[in-house]
């Protein structure tokens, strides 16, 4: 599992830094979370290959968040896209790109599904054998959901020195991986323990941006891998939190450690800080676990 | 007048290149000509001040001359202008800017007035006391416009060591400057060209992107100080010029020659050159005044 930040600062691009937008690969998928005006410039800086994308997750229609999209959209056509291209946003995010591609009569030459979302309520948006995809409601200004990405559990581990001491048929193996006790060749119980290990523990990665402090969330990210939650402000601006419907990066790492991640990354940090270390000296006195996204930071989930 | 070229390469923005901008700098008023994405952070770039510029001209409704609208009217609120803003482009524009805004329930706190255009003749956009600016119809694949920025002849220059000499009254200079023959404090009729000098002549930018060659902007530009045209292809590929609706290089310096400007500037590269000298080597070829416009190049016209 791997995360690839290509912006995480709230409000306008600057010079210098990026709209909320980042990459998770995950079991071969890679899943594009949110698409701030700039993102198809660093999706090129941080070299990734456009035609992975498949999933574009949109978080809420606030700029930052989404302005890049039609730009994102008219790029995969200018570059003969073939394959297919997901959108998944709140309602209103299907009507904002075909107007767009309709007045400038740039439809897409590749096939485009807008799933657009309007629940409330926990939502699967997306499965396959390996990993699944489901939205985090949130509490911002406007209709807003985060992402959480869910690996399966995997096959149990086969130790095949230990089948092939118990005499067990090849046949076989598919079953042990799965869980089943069987039968060996001399016709003895085998039960599955003995030659199997237990699988991987499945991974998990939860996007929490934007929202305010909202515990509620707790019980649908408890014993993530990884949490990113926004951390709008430091306790300086703590006051500006609950009216913008933003948190602070104290109440980010409550989150963390009441849900029991085994990570919390901060980001969409307010453009009016020149020292975003602040943000994990405020969350570590929480919850020690911290890390901080940075434009262009990748990190590796092993 | 001095333009600042803020992104001026077709299609895609890529780490290295913008696509269509420009600020013109004429008689104090700041122009902002076509906002492809990423042009708030060009003009961060460039140190233009956001503030001063309250008029922006949108050619056509492809995504690399308008993308980047939306989210500079979003930072010009985040960033609590006051002046008003008008925005001229093709019918189209306000629904566009206006959905965006409401589905991310963030409206303006400034007065944001939209110019629809739909004619195919050559409108009056605005004027002020020192300059005109007006749309020059353009032949595009969509409804195309580009604009022609005029200054107004301004007053003759007064001599005033000679309007001493012949006894005027200073009440007269005004008279003067406006090319009126006045009486001297002797009673004496003083013709007008004695005491002053032609006005400096009145400088013209025309820009004219994205369209096929044609001929017939050629009387509208006639003598234009400065003309910024297209030119998305070189020779080697003029056969795709005609039916995407761009111009080569040579048919941008034909235009040039035919009206009799000062100066070419060329513009609109496609980027699938990777040496945009050769843009001017052809275009010299027939017209010898050719300038490249490039990403942060400042023209001064004097």
């Amino acid at each position: 599992m791997k995360l690839n930040i290509l912006g995480c600062y709230a409000a306008t691009p600057r010079s210098f830094t990026n709209p909320s937008s980042q990459v998770l690969e995950i079991n071969n998928n890679l899943f594009l979370i949110d698409c701030g005006e700039g993102t198809q410039v660093q999706l090129r800086k941080n070299k990734i290959k456009f035609s992975r994308i498949k999933h574009v997750f949109i978080s809420h229609l606030h700029g930052d968040h989404c302005y890049g999209l039609v730009g994102l959209i008219s790029t995969f056509r200018l570059l003969n896209r073939e394959t297919e291209l997901h959108v998944y946003g709140p309602k209103g995010i299907k009507e904002i790109i075909t107007l767009q591609l309709r007045l400038s009569n740039s439809w897409t030459n590749y096939p485009l599904y807008f799933h657009e979302l309007t629940s409330k309520e926990p939502q699967l948006l997306y499965e396959n054998e390996k990993v699944s995809v489901e939205t985090i409601p949130l509490d911002h200004r406007i209709y807003t959901n985060g992402f959480l990405f869910k690996e399966k559990q995997g096959d149990r581990k086969l130790l095949v020195n230990k089948a092939l001491e118990y005499n067990i048929d090849v046949s076989l193996y598919n079953s042990l991986k799965k869980g089943k006790d069987v039968t060996s060749e001399t016709g003895e119980l085998i039960p599955n323990e003995l030659v199997t290990t237990a699988p991987v523990a499945p991974k998990s990665y939860a996007y929490c941006s934007d929202t305010a402090f909202y515990p509620k969330m707790i019980p649908q990210i408890k014993d993530a891998t990884v949490l990113y939650h926004e951390s709008t402000f430091l306790e300086d601006r703590a006051n500006l939190a609950a009216p913008t419907k933003h948190s602070t990066a104290k109440q980010a790492a409550t989150i963390a450690r009441e849900a029991d991640v085994k990570k919390l990354i901060l980001g969409h940090y307010s453009t009016r800080y020149t020292n975003i270390n602040l943000f994990k000296e405020e969350a570590c006195s929480i919850f020690p676990e911290v890390e901080l996204a940075d434009d262009g930071k990748v990190f590796h989930f092993e």
